[in-house]
């Protein structure tokens, strides 16, 4: 490709509406560009990035046995209906009528569409096990788009959907996809980890996810630094703290901690570390239902396991009303002691172990000492309801601690189990000519998303470091200098040979100063580049610079030539 | 690809609610399953066809300079508004709003989103001229969705849009992209015509279709026997007809009618041919102006031409009510002597050379009788109203008389000139540093409609005959007994050795009777076939089919194999 005559708008400035390194850099490198919120135009160098990544995940899902099909953007309600999702999928699904009044959505996802085609399809036991792909463009109206691709309403996706006759197939469909996945992320040479993660509003049965390391991260990770545990923060287990020595239970007392709203001023007020108070929250389900948790000072509430631990579909937190009802008290004041209405009480497990703790009277500026649970307030269920923090004993191994770290989630395998054959009744008939319920998994990629997240993980000050699988070209050669005839043909005839030789090359053939092109070339992130220029040639000699280590190797053209095939041969495993 | 793992749900008979051949043939070789009116799921079988297309416009498109992006499909309200088509297009722009409120719609087109891109990114006539493309699916809510994909809501396009720095060079962008066409089409093996067209709703100064014939075709078309002249009947021109000798003007006479409604009625009851009389239709702009159009009685109105002639947006026929209102005469009477109100009169050019017509009183059941053009009517407007017949004079050449056909417009091609840069300002400065308008072109291609149109002009009473490059697979292994091993072995290893060719083969390893396999196999319309069976076998032969010609050759099985790739290569130019 002739930079001249392709469409490469670089930027200089770093926009200001964007936040993370990836939707900067891949706006500076003209990539994308925003049509409207979390909506993007994907220009020519950005898709074929996509394109690379795709090929990819085409590649491995063929070779897994997936059968490639493609289904509609635009779905009707009808079968959101039957799944049960039309009316609990929230403003995420965007919906609309078409001109006849009849009722659509954008499809987020296509559960519901591939399981239609499958209940219609697939009848005998003979048929299965089958799992069918499609690289798709998607739309999830997400509140807060954000990030470039990294969040985005519009974007493509791969989803494959499997079928099976019974779980034990299924765990191997999964298992199948699982080792696909694996072989995908390798194959773009990213830093990844697979964790254990909860299935969210796709339901099932157990999920993992496909995580690139990377600071910015919008995912917590949780991991043993003994066993190979890893898992969602939003998921990872706590095991219970071993007890606080209770020794004497003093007597409950209340005092006045006057304007004392927050843990931390409690605790300095009272002249206790954070983990000797308990903190309540109070959540309500939308339907009317209300749960107060609590959970030791110093932690923090996991959401999804206490909606998970008390089935709700739906949790957030009550309002200042609500509670005021239900506590007769206001925010920074509560406790399980004295409620005004019955609520279900929850208390982490670690709560279970403490003794006169601090917590509040629901009453205005009051708190009580000495509380302990059992003797002085009920606690319904102790459940494992916070988020975990560094230092924690793994779940499952004797020995480990967890670390934390951020990742980026690009890929999500689930089993989903029965729960869409149920609901839209896809059944088979086994070898008896029995019924029975066809058995899912289904399995995404956020193919943009991989992409921007290629770019948080792989960048320095000077724009993208993109991996050679994923670069939009392999190599650039650079001409110093394009008004010297010598130079462009020199330059040219390197060009054609690498093409030929399979690596795909930008020539930079622009009329411009070599410091813009390098500084382009940086920005834009081709892992390879040829330099030609004068000084050089004059001892038949050109530059290979390798954009990731910033190594410099002066050789004889054919040499260079042969050591840029050799290093695309070796990257594209 | 091995058939047993494979998807390919064929069905026996005709699906009852598809009227044309290629929706019926693609439903029941199991490329597409309808989900919604207008919106199919592409299975496995007909994904590959659609690749395959794509894959040949792709190459095309970047063998003719245009380089390849990715626009979204929802697109917000705002730009249209700009253009001012939010207001013009009609219901098929599906529109909705997004959680925020926000207007949006789903492209139909992307002629608003790609100017805009260019309005930010273009700004000097160096960067000119370029071309964009995309393959990209696109919704249009057409009022009666139909024939599969030939008429889908949902739909993938090929479309691609040329900014040039004038007139002249947008000229050359067209030309590169007809010729870019003609090659697409070419290669694909099709039947087709490029024809001058109607630039709807697009706009534009000029246009051509690409047609691929077939008597199913929606289009009508209409060529010169004698010259390269063909055209979409929409546009194509009529020449005035030389003038029936007068002879003596007769009297104006009005006579009773009773009952006479339609031309046929009152030539029969008359005693004329119908082209003695004259034909009277109300029309209506849908914003309070009406016309009146007359033809003689054997012409069929062109309501384009009319449309056109008037300026007018849209046209519709005027309501039983309104024509009332005009004339003071129930239908079937009308004439455009005493009129109620005063309205537009338009006859056609054939009406000027009439003398001594019928025609109606504007009264129920009364007719005039010799009326005559300016002494007893008059007409505002003599326009080339009316649909061209065969036998009508070539309106460019001296010697050639039209003939009618039918196609299936795959392709559209258009100089748009200035209409979007201008209503989006989408200027570039000129070498003299001055503000110049761009000009554009829009180019498009319905891919499925190909594919689709190449099953109606490709097909037998056994199923579908593909073109090889549009073919799923070039060739199929017929394994003529799945339970013999040596004939299992036998075709395993030609399936084999074909795919190392390049040959793209199914192998049908499927434990069926030859009758099923033979039967699936013509369905879905593979080309070449190779069939192995113990007899052959036994003297070390095979037999080769052509699906096309129906031709069978017993060759010897690495002489059988060379020439299925001697045919594949053949067919791939």
């Amino acid at each position: 490709m002739l930079y001249s005559r392709y469409f490469i708008p670089t930027v200089k400035e770093t926009p200001s509406d964007a936040e993370v390194v990836s939707h900067q850099l891949m706006l500076r490198a003209g990539m994308i560009r925003k049509l409207a919120a979390g909506i993007y135009n994907y220009l020519p160098l950005g898709l074929r990035s996509i394109r690379k990544f795709e090929n990819i995940v085409r590649e491995e899902m063929d070779r897994a046995g997936a059968i490639e099909l493609l289904m509609p953007s635009v779905q009707p309600a009808e079968l959101w209906q039957e799944s049960g999702r039309w009316s609990f999928y929230g403003k995420e699904l965007l919906r609309f009528k078409d001109r006849k009044e009849g009722e659509f959505c954008m499809g987020p996802t296509h559960e519901e569409v591939i399981t239609d085609m499958i209940r219609r399809e697939i009848k005998s036991y003979r048929q299965m096990p089958i799992n069918f792909y499609q690289i798709q463009t998607k739309f999830r109206d997400e509140i807060r788009p954000r990030f470039g691709l990294m969040r985005g309403r519009e974007f493509i996706m791969k989803d494959a959907y499997s079928f099976d006759v019974d779980s034990s197939a299924a765990d191997e469909s999964y298992d199948r996809m699982y080792q696909a996945y694996i072989r995908i992320f390798e194959r773009c040479g990213l830093n990844f980890r697979a964790v254990e993660a909860d299935s969210g509003t796709i339901g099932g049965s157990f999920s993992h996810e496909f995580m690139v390391l990377a600071d910015s991260g919008e995912d917590g990770i949780a991991s043993c630094d003994s066993c190979r545990y890893a898992a969602n923060v939003e998921k990872a287990e706590a095991r219970p703290l071993p007890s606080v020595p209770a020794g004497e239970l003093l007597p409950l007392e209340k005092i006045a901690t006057p304007d004392m709203k927050t843990i931390a001023d409690v605790a300095a007020f009272l002249k206790l570390t954070a983990d000797r108070t308990v903190k309540t929250l109070v959540y309500a389900s939308g339907s009317g239902e209300f749960v107060m948790a609590l959970l030791r000072g110093d932690h923090e509430l996991n959401e999804i396991k206490l909606k998970n631990s008390l089935g709700w579909d739906e949790i957030e937190m009550a309002t200042e009303e609500e509670i005021l009802r239900i506590t007769g008290s206001p925010i920074g004041f509560l406790g399980p002691l004295g409620l005004k209405e019955k609520v279900t009480v929850i208390a982490d497990l670690v709560v279970e172990g403490m003794a006169n703790v601090a917590m509040g009277a629901n009453e205005k500026d009051m708190h009580f000492i000495n509380a302990n649970p059992g003797r002085d307030f009920s606690v319904e269920r102790f459940a494992d309801i916070r988020m975990v923090v560094a230092g924690d004993a793994c779940p499952r191994c004797q020995e480990g601690k967890l670390e934390m770290w951020r990742g980026i989630e690009v890929g999500h395998v689930f089993k989903l189990g029965t729960k869409y054959s149920t609901a839209l009744n896809a059944t088979y008939l086994d070898a008896d000519g029995k019924e029975q319920v066809i058995f899912m998994g289904c399995y995404g990629i956020g193919i943009g998303r991989t992409v921007a997240a290629a770019i948080e993980q792989n960048h320095d000050e000077n724009g993208i470091i993109f991996p050679l699988p994923l670069a939009p070209f392999h190599c650039s050669v650079v001409a110093l200098n394009a008004k010297d005839g010598d130079v462009m043909a020199a330059a040219g005839e390197i060009y054609s040979k690498l093409v030929q030789l399979g690596v795909e090359t930008l020539f930079d053939d622009r009329d411009e100063r070599p410091g813009v092109k390098f500084k382009d070339n940086d920005l834009i992130g081709i892992p390879l580049r040829i330099v030609v220029g004068s000084k050089g040639l004059a001892e038949g000699k050109v530059e290979v610079k390798i954009r990731k280590t910033g190594e410099v190797l002066l050789l004889p053209v054919e040499e260079g030539i042969a050591r840029i095939k050799q290093l695309v041969d070796a990257a594209l495993v």
